[in-house]
């Protein structure tokens, strides 16, 4: 089937579904979470087809983000029955008005339509996006990566039966079948039947969906975050912070990249980081981080001398950018015109400091003495997400159920006129 | 100036409105309104040019639209006040948790940057958008036509006066001052410079945009409305709700511009149509409104046979399309195929058909027994408007200041990691 095939059966079954009430989606949902864990058999034997496929062209990391074990599918189908458990966004009543004239008008939370994902090589994307899709009132597109095609297809397939079983047409959840850039351009350019494309991926898929979406998209972005320690900070939150926000999982988008440090207190508290951050971490046979220093840092402690680059790349590895500043207006600044718009911190006992740095710093989460590690649908408490938009049109940060449903006026009178 | 060095210029003073409170803005706003009153005779001046040059070559309706007096310029400098009595939408906190994990999440209302507006020939757009700008903390860019430029030059100097009156920088609100489509072209395309770009105007101008911006936009729409006269209808007040969406103001875009009728009472409901659009509008002086009649319709009541297009038109004149369905669900299947997906409404007393109709018919505003001339900031009780959106993501309907917003997360915290 060509993708756009694919996409006039999504947009012929999206109504449907838009309108479907709350019990038969969470059936629906509850089937494909069954029929998921019943095709272990058949999702495993495609997935071994694309290991061996892939073995020789990609990373040992993207090895194990492509690997599926019973375990990793049983996880998938928890996921679908955690969204499933959801408040349903549609028809929720947002605001709610009665005019002088008595006209009652309703803002009421509605399916987009038809959502397109364009993502990588992780297979439980595929069963998360058409999960959270489906709750949402809106038909799925699914296009993954080549690496991923065979389980993303064993996939869906389940999840199709899942939703036959529930008396929901198949074409609810789709997968495009040409994994070139060419459906990825053809998603890009369906004026009139994608409702909603959400690019998940690196610099290089983001950058195209700028320049060549002409349908409503949502980037989900790269993430070089960035802490600051303040002249006020507290030292030891600081070192933890940076611990947790740059080693916990420095391969996803909101680990730090960048550490900004105070000049009145670098002296102190650069050599207290390296201790942290290298020393202590090989002395527990972890993975020490490789601090890239600028030439006022690189004066107080050893690391590599940082490259003109190294303050603009997401490293997405244990890999530390440090720079010292001279003030918090300097670090402001520095975050102004590195920071991707992701997740920034600072560190800082001093409240007014805090309070500026939260009001000036235009990223879609500012923390002020925590972990930028904490931008995450789950740990906002949004249940689970689609991603994190780092862009300000409709969505910024986490991409809750809420974020992928948009709403409609709802106007009820009785003869009235203007 | 060319548009690129106004963007620079906008975006380097856009931060300080963002960080601005509400008291300056609006002590801002009251001196732009004042310096408006105050450059009357400049105004008029200005607009007495346009108009000369623009004589032969527009309409007398967009003459009138042009023609500014001392009274409109008062109506300008008012609207702007009515904006600086609003609530303010920089700093509201939207959302607020507390995770067990002791971390505080706030989503706070924040500021777009600068929002460029594209527009036509009505010079009180320049003081409207630009108040609402302001008030929503940011920067605008306009881009007016070319019959209205002196005009619009003159009001933006006013206003700038009022801007540096209350310490801002003028440059928050700028007029482009090429008026040819490489403007519009360079504001669609100027990435990192336009966070949201708003085009008012005709379907020519939304399709440009569609094709080519490259940067965040809001379509503001073009409205073929409908209103659906079910067979349960109450016919009188069908009647009145039909005469007040045509005629009240048939050059707006929420003015109704096709009626369906249900076949079951069409032979009663079409000809009191034609007495209430037709004979009594000529009987009391008024402008008849012109039917042009579908096949069934014409068998029914006198009027122009429809032609291939009239079903697909914003006649924005006194002319309405007549067509007969079947069901209910025609009436919805047809408005499906043909809405812009502004305001449409159902006449009926049937509960049940009602709820129906509201919820699969996909529009910004649907309407349940009263007028679509409601879709109005004003009337929806947003205070004021930047336009109507007629796309789903971010806003959808009329766009007051909280739609020209975004918002952050700030999060708080006392050290916690992940």
């Amino acid at each position: 089937m060509t993708t756009m095939d694919i996409l006039i059966k999504a947009k012929a079954a999206a109504p449907t579904l838009a309108q479907t009430d709350t019990e038969q989606k969470n059936r629906a949902l509850y089937a494909m979470a069954e029929s998921l864990e019943a095709e272990t058999e058949a999702i495993l034997q495609a997935n071994i087809l694309d290991m061996e496929a892939a073995h020789d062209t990609i990373s040992p990391v993207m090895m194990d983000r492509l690997a599926l074990s019973a375990e990793r599918i049983r996880a998938m189908a928890d996921g679908i029955r955690q969204v499933a458990a959801l408040p349903d966004p549609v028809g929720r009543i947002r605001r709610r008005v009665e005019r002088p004239n008595g006209i009652i008008i309703e803002q009421v939370g509605v399916a987009m339509g038809v959502i397109a994902i364009i993502y990588e090589s992780r297979p439980n994307v595929t069963s998360d996006a058409a999960a959270l899709a489906i709750k949402a009132g809106s038909a799925c597109v699914l296009r993954g990566g080549k690496e991923a095609f065979r389980s993303a297809n064993a996939i869906v397939t389940a999840m199709q039966a899942g939703l036959e079983a529930a008396d929901l047409p198949a074409e609810l959840v789709q997968l495009v079948q040409d994994t070139t850039r060419v459906s990825a351009q053809e998603l890009m350019t369906a004026v009139g039947f994608v409702d909603l494309l959400i690019p998940r991926g690196g610099a290089g898929l983001i950058r195209a969906v700028t320049e060549n979406a002409k349908v409503p998209c949502i980037q989900t972005g790269t993430g070089i975050c960035h802490v600051y320690v303040d002249k006020d900070a507290d030292q030891s939150k600081a070192l933890q912070i940076i611990e947790n926000a740059k080693t916990s999982r420095p391969s996803v988008c909101n680990a730090e990249e960048v550490c900004l440090v105070h000049r009145d207190i670098a002296a102190e508290f650069l050599p207290k980081l390296k201790t942290r951050l290298v020393d202590d971490r090989i002395e527990d046979g972890k993975t020490p981080v490789e601090l890239r220093l600028d030439p006022s840092a690189a004066l107080l402690i050893d690391g590599t001398p940082a490259g003109p680059h190294d303050f603009d790349t997401e490293f997405l590895d244990h890999i530390l950018a440090v720079a010292v500043v001279d003030s918090a207006e300097e670090a402001m600044g520095h975050i102004a015109m590195h920071s991707t718009g992701h997740s920034d911190a600072i560190v800082t006992e001093n409240e007014e400091t805090a309070e500026r740095f939260t009001k000036v710093v235009d990223s879609a989460a500012v923390y002020v003495n925590c972990s930028t590690r904490f931008t995450d649908g789950g740990e906002f408490g949004l249940g689970c997400e689609m991603g994190i938009s780092t862009q300000k049109l409709h969505a910024r940060g986490p991409m809750g159920l809420e974020e992928l449903t948009c709403y409609k006026y709802i106007i009820r009178g009785n003869g009235q006129v203007r």
